[in-house]
C-alpha cells in the first residue's frame, strides 16, 4: 500500500442480545415466543439429546405453546454432506424460526439451516469465495434462538458458519451479518456435563478469538472500501471490540483451568461461556488472523486424529486445538507489530507484568495454558510431520479473508517457520 | 428482603449496532436502504439544520433514492405537548421508517414518534407508571437511524425516551425494549458545531450514567422476578455493563476537558461521543438511580434556569448539569455500599489510585471536573434555596424505578443531606 491510500476511519459494531445466568434457559420459551415463533426447527447436539440435558429447555418451549420439531443428526465440525441433510429436513419441516441447543456445530448447522430455507438454493452459493459464490443473503433470516451448552465458539454471537468439505479437504465458512442468532441464552448449568476436553479445546479456542482479535491490525491501517457493502466483516481492533477480547483473555487466564478440572464448578464454566460469547463479538467485529487460518489446513488436511477426551468415534482435530497449537509461534512472529500490546495480552491472561522487550511473554503464556489444560503438544500430535508443512502452508494462505487482518502479513517462509516452530511446542 | 427470597441469577444485554467514526455519516442512505426504509420520517434538531451541518446527511439519504419528510419542531428536553406534535406529523406523513439526527432531544423525539405511529394510542398510555399506564409495545417498532450530534444521552443506545409534563411539574419516560434505534451512526464530524456548554452538560451526563451503571447494586442482590415479563429494564450491575460503563469512564476523564475546550478537537469530541454510546449501553442494562433520581425534579419543578451557553432562549436546566449537581453527595452517600467499586471508579476518571478508606476520592475527582468544564456550582445555582427540598425529595422519591438499582436505598433524611451538601458544591 501507498501513502495515497485513503485509510479506513470507521468500523461497526454489533452484539446478539444474551440473556445470562443459571437457570436462564428456562426462559427459552417466553423468548422464543417474544421473537414471534410458533413452528420451531430445533437443532440440538446429539450428546445433549441422549444425557436429557436440555429436556426442561424443550419443556420451556413446549409450555409455551410451541410446536417443535427435533433434528439431532449434527456431525460434530460439520460437513457439507451433514449441513445439506440439515438443510433438507429444515425445508420438509418448514419451520418459522429455529432453536439451536449445544456447542459450535449444532449452532452453525442451524445457520445454515435457517440461511438455505430462507433464501433458497445451495450452500455452495453462499460459501465464502474463493472456495464458494459469497452470495449475500438479501434479507434478514428468521428467528434463531441459540443456546450453546459448551463454552468455546461464540457462534451464538457471530455472523459465521464453519463447514468442512472433505473432496476439497478444505474447511471454510458463510459469514454474513445476517447470520447472527436473533437472541443468545447462555446458561452455565448446561456446560455442566461436558467432558473436560471438549471445554479445554473450546475455551482455549476462546482464549485464541479473544487474543487473534486483541492484537489484529488496526482498522484504521485498512484501505477504505469503495461502497459500505464492500466494508469485510473482519475490520481489524477498534476501541470497542478490544473491551470484550480483552475481558475474554482476562476470564480464559482466571477461569480456563477450574473449569476444565470440574464440571460443577459453575461458575469457572458459567465465566468460561461469558467469554466465549465476549470473544464472539471481538472477533465478530475485529477479526481472527494467523492460527485461525493455519488451523483450518491442520483440521481439513488429513483425517487421522482421534481425540482420546472426545465423546463418539469421528476423528478429527477439535477445532481449539487445531488453533492453539500455532498460537505461541504466530505471536512470536508478530510480536514486532505491536510489541506493548502484545505484553498487554500476556498480562490479561496472567495478571502478571512484563518486561517492554520480552517477546516470548504471551507465547509463555499460552504454552502454559495449553499444558494445563492436556492440550495437544503441537501439529505433530495431530497427525504431520516436516514433509506436510508444504500443504499445510498452501491451505494456510488461501485463508486472505483472515490474514487481511494480520497484523504483519506472513510470507511463504514465515508460515514454514510458524509450522515448524509449532510441531512440537514442549 | 429476608434471606428466603429467591435472587435474581440472570442479567441481560443488548446494543444497538453502532457505525462509528469520521465521515460515517455519509453511509446514512445505504444503511437506512439496509434496513428496508423507502419513505423516512426525518426528525432533525433545528439548529443543525439551521447551521446546515448534516446536508450531506440528507443527501446520502435522498441519494439513496429514499423520500424523506423533515420535521425540525424538536424541543430540548421536550414536553409531551412537543411530543404530541410530532406523532401528529408522523401520523400525516405516514412513513415507513424514522431518522433521528441530532442530540437527545431529537432521538427521544422520534422514539415517542415511531412508538406512537408503530402502536397507536396516546403518550401518556405508555408512560412508566405511576405517571402513565405502562402500557408495553406489543411488537417491534419501524426501523428508527439514529445520528446523534452530541456526545451524551447515549440515546442512540438506549431504549428509553425522556419527557417533561410541565402540567405535573415532572419529568419522567418511556423505556421499553422496543424503543431502541435499529442502527445508530456515530460520527464525530458531525460534533464539532456543538456548543461547549452542550458538549460540557452532555459529557457530565455521560460520566454520570457511566458512574451511577458502574456503581448501581449487583444484579445477583435483587429478588427474582415472577416471570421473565417482568424482569425490569434496569437490572443492576453485572459483568457486561461494567465493561462499557468502565471504559466511559475512562474516556470521560481522558476526553471531556479538550472535547469542551474545542470543537475543532475531533478526536476529543469523538472519544466523548464513543463514549455517551458505550454509557448508554451500559446504563441501559445495569441502570442509573440517586443522581438521576434527584435531577428530575431540579429539571422539573421550577423552569427558571437559563444557562448562557446554550442557544436559543428556552428557560431550562441542562440535563447533564441537573445529574452531575448532586452526584458527589450521592456518591460520599452511598462508598460504604462497596468502597474498593467506588474507588475503582475514580481511578478510572482520574489515572490516579487512593487509599482504600477515601471516601472523597470520586466526589473530588468528579468536583474537579465539573469546575473544569463549567458546570454550574450547585443546585442553588440552578433557581433552588434550601426551602424547596422538600419538594425536591418528594420528586426524587417518585423515581423507585432508578432508585431501585441504588446500592444503598435512600431514606427521606439521606436526601435531605444529598440536597443540602450539593446546594453549593464550591
Amino acid at each position: 500500500m501507498t501513502d495515497d491510500v485513503r485509510r479506513e476511519s470507521l468500523f461497526t459494531i454489533e452484539a446478539t442480545p444474551v440473556k445470562f445466568g443459571a437457570g436462564a434457559a428456562h426462559d427459552a420459551g417466553w423468548e422464543m415466543k417474544r421473537l414471534g415463533g410458533k413452528r420451531l426447527f430445533v437443532v440440538i447436539d446429539p450428546e445433549v439429546q441422549r444425557l436429557k440435558i436440555a429436556d426442561h429447555v424443550l419443556d420451556s418451549l413446549r409450555g409455551a405453546g410451541l410446536e417443535l420439531v427435533l433434528y439431532s443428526d449434527v456431525d460434530t465440525e460439520p460437513s457439507i454432506e451433514a449441513l445439506g441433510r440439515a438443510v433438507q429436513a429444515a425445508r420438509e419441516a418448514n419451520p418459522d424460526s429455529f432453536v439451536a441447543i449445544g456447542g459450535g456445530s449444532t449452532i452453525d448447522t442451524a445457520k445454515v439451516a435457517n440461511l438455505l430455507l430462507t433464501h433458497g438454493g445451495e450452500i455452495m452459493d453462499y460459501v465464502n469465495p474463493p472456495v464458494g459464490a459469497g452470495k449475500k443473503p438479501p434479507s434478514p433470516l428468521k428467528p434463531l434462538l441459540a443456546i450453546p451448552t459448551t463454552a468455546g465458539s461464540g457462534s451464538e454471537a457471530t455472523t459465521v458458519a464453519i463447514l468442512d468439505i472433505p473432496d476439497l479437504k478444505i474447511k471454510t465458512g458463510i459469514s454474513h451479518r445476517y447470520m447472527r442468532p436473533a437472541q443468545a441464552i447462555v446458561d452455565p448449568e448446561l456446560a455442566r456435563s461436558a467432558p473436560s476436553a471438549v471445554i479445554a479445546s473450546a475455551g482455549l479456542d476462546v482464549v485464541c478469538h479473544a487474543a487473534e482479535s486483541f492484537l489484529s491490525r488496526p482498522y484504521t491501517t485498512r484501505e477504505r472500501p469503495a461502497t459500505p457493502d464492500d466494508r469485510p466483516p473482519y475490520q481489524g481492533s477498534n476501541p470497542v471490540a478490544d473491551l470484550w477480547s480483552a475481558q475474554a483473555l482476562r476470564y480464559g487466564g482466571q477461569y480456563l483451568r477450574r473449569a476444565v478440572q470440574s464440571g460443577n464448578d459453575v461458575e469457572a464454566r458459567g465465566f468460561m461461556m461469558l467469554s466465549a460469547t465476549m470473544a464472539g463479538v471481538g472477533f465478530g467485529s475485529a477479526g481472527v488472523h494467523i492460527p485461525h487460518s493455519c488451523a483450518y489446513p491442520i483440521a481439513g488436511l488429513k483425517h487421522q486424529y482421534r481425540d482420546p477426551g472426545y465423546p463418539g468415534d469421528k476423528v478429527f482435530v477439535p477445532h481449539g486445538f487445531s488453533v492453539i497449537v500455532t498460537s505461541p509461534a504466530s505471536f512470536r512472529f508478530t510480536f514486532d507489530a505491536d510489541p506493548a500490546k502484545h505484553l498487554r495480552a500476556a498480562e490479561l491472561l496472567t495478571g502478571e507484568t512484563y518486561a517492554p522487550d520480552d517477546r516470548e511473554a504471551l507465547p509463555n503464556a499460552l504454552l502454559k495454558l495449553m499444558r494445563d489444560v492436556g492440550a495437544p503438544s503441537g501439529v505433530a500430535a495431530l497427525g504431520y510431520d516436516e514433509s506436510d508443512i508444504p500443504a499445510l502452508i498452501d491451505g494456510a494462505l488461501k485463508q486472505q479473508r483472515l490474514l487481511a487482518v494480520a497484523p504483519k502479513m506472513p510470507t511463504r517462509d514465515d508460515l514454514d517457520r510458524i509450522f515448524r516452530e509449532s510441531m512440537h511446542n514442549w
